[in-house]
């Protein structure tokens, strides 16, 4: 079963730590894949590459000039992070016994009205304005139930050893 | 209890939306105010005060030239979110039964090697990279219980009714 996260209409300029933040988040906490619409950004795909071969696993992120298509097309199920939805306690459960491969969207600034209609799931993590960062994180973490936070990436070039006070980092290519 | 989230070394133009979306977090998450150090950033702080003027609640955020300062002078307790430190599972319960007011410190891009030895607890949200914003929402998150996800927030301006499809948005200041 694969997760997607789909970020709405991408500005690099204004939206680059953002959406570099949304991807990291959904990697980290257990997505699979990125795609993203608005404004191509090689960049932001640079960044995220560029974790991978340092922390591991097989997150990539793709550029799809219409987020639309990408969901028309999709033969799975889509869920929609929004403050004007269905709180994630009362949605959470049928999600995730949902077996098929699923999409959760997240918006920028505007969100075209579409995107409410061709969600499945229109989900709210809290009714109050925050982050899609932190809408994303919250969601991913009550859907995997908390698993995520122990995942292992494979094939990671470092590794945090967990320390009380400052930082050590193992370099596990090195011989 | 009242628990704080301090930002430290914000940079207006690089970090402007960041902690925007970081503060927007520790109040829906049910952090009761904010301090930031770096660059005193008016437009900052009236996009968060405006938020408790539409949305309602408490929440207030304020500069502080020296975030050492406001460790060192501080009476609570100081937790430090850090992909370096020891796991959340493996802290969160000993934070909870502490009855002490707190500081949630977090950091930008870097972090003084102060920031750990000042800290009563360095708490990793995953050893990965991601974002301080989901770092934080994930900690408040587990701090609460979950319960902060009901949250009611006092003399808001605007309710938002979750809808299935679409957005309802009731004004409750209207007669």
């Amino acid at each position: 079963m694969v997760i997607t996260v789909l970020r709405l209409g991408h500005r690099p300029i204004r939206d680059k730590r953002v959406t570099t933040h949304l991807f990291l988040a959904a990697r980290a906490f257990g997505a699979d894949r990125g795609i993203y619409s608005g404004v191509k950004d090689r960049k932001l795909e640079e960044t995220l590459a560029g974790v991978c071969r340092e922390w591991g696993g097989s997150f990539r992120v793709e550029y799809a000039e219409s987020w639309k298509k990408v969901v028309e097309e999709w033969s799975g199920k889509v869920i929609h992070l929004t403050m004007y939805g269905v709180p994630l306690r009362d949605t959470i459960r049928a999600i995730r016994s949902e077996p098929a491969d699923k999409i959760i969207m997240v918006g920028g600034e505007k969100v075209p009205t579409e995107a409410y209609s061709l969600a499945d799931w229109n989900v709210s993590i809290t009714s109050q304005p925050h982050s899609e960062v932190s809408a994303l994180a919250l969601f991913l973490h009550e859907y995997f139930e908390g698993q995520e936070l122990a995942r292992e990436f494979d094939g990671a070039r470092f590794r945090v050893v967990p320390q009380e006070r400052g930082k050590k980092v193992l370099d596990i290519t090195s011989p």
